[in-house]
């Protein structure tokens, strides 16, 4: 199935100049949905996934249908304060200032093989503390999965020596 | 299995005298994440949901693994500004000012059996927002499900007539 039809561009968001890529349209069909979950878990299906952990707020789509799809748990990876009990933080640059994500600090079993899930990878930054804040708390990062890859921004390159699929590339 | 087990009670959060129900330990149970999202999916088994729309931020969790599971899309409701394309929005009431929610005018088609998921009915002003917003755009709400429900604050009251269903109560 040629899901790149289901993707939308948005000319000018979140700011001026920016062409969006507007994954609505393909989380909203049911085929173009099911086709991205399973497409994510073939890839995957001899990694031993034993958790699957997304980043807020668009990782948490894929991230959780993944998590249904491989019959594992789900761990939010989200904005500083959000989470409800004792957190690791990590702090990453952004091209004007910075930001952050948390993970709960008892998220992860020693040694559990944890597939990392987001939306869209652009520059890379949250990618990349999420990874860390894996490893932190003890996880095994066994991989990474992303529904868009926005190659001109040479994200993976935040990214060495991961295993990372992307469903569509542009 | 009993679910109950699986949530976590976390004082003061997010402000003080507030006992928080903290389901990330449910999420992260391969088999208690499992039966959430079964739980959920049994219950409207004979409501013929077209697509499960799903309210940011934790409610994109439960909602997009029960869109797998039933075979539908999912609809993302986002906080104002979120969305990229042209949007519909909603204001609610809080106990001190006021929030939003958006949805994509273009996200349901006209007549469309919509399950309406968020991870905790409080005092039901989110929830109420977003039912309004499914209707206004043409959707019909044949359903609201939340993985817990807060009886004391009331919320189902702000949904009167609504076929709504909790996973857990207290």
């Amino acid at each position: 199935m040629d899901l790149g039809k289901f993707i939308r561009d948005i000319p000018d968001f979140p700011k001026k100049g920016i062409l969006f890529k507007d994954i609505t349209p393909l989380l909203g069909n049911s085929d173009g949905f099911t086709a991205a979950v399973n497409t994510v878990a073939e890839h995957f299906k001899n990694s031993k996934i034993e958790a699957v952990a997304g980043i807020e707020s668009r990782g948490f789509i894929l991230g959780s249908a993944l998590a249904l799809r491989l019959g594992v748990g789900f761990i939010p990876i989200r904005k500083p304060g959000k989470l409800p009990y004792k957190t690791k933080k990590c702090e990453y640059k952004l091209e004007y200032g910075s930001d952050a994500v948390e993970i709960h600090e008892d998220a992860i079993k020693k040694g559990q093989r944890i597939l990392l899930v987001d939306d869209v990878i652009a520059t890379g930054g949250t990618a990349a503390a999420s990874a860390s804040l894996i490893k932190e708390i003890g996880g095994n990062l066994v991989g990474i999965a992303f529904l868009v890859e926005l190659k001109e921004l040479k994200g993976v390159e935040k990214l060495p020596g991961e295993n990372i699929f992307s469903v569509l590339s542009y």
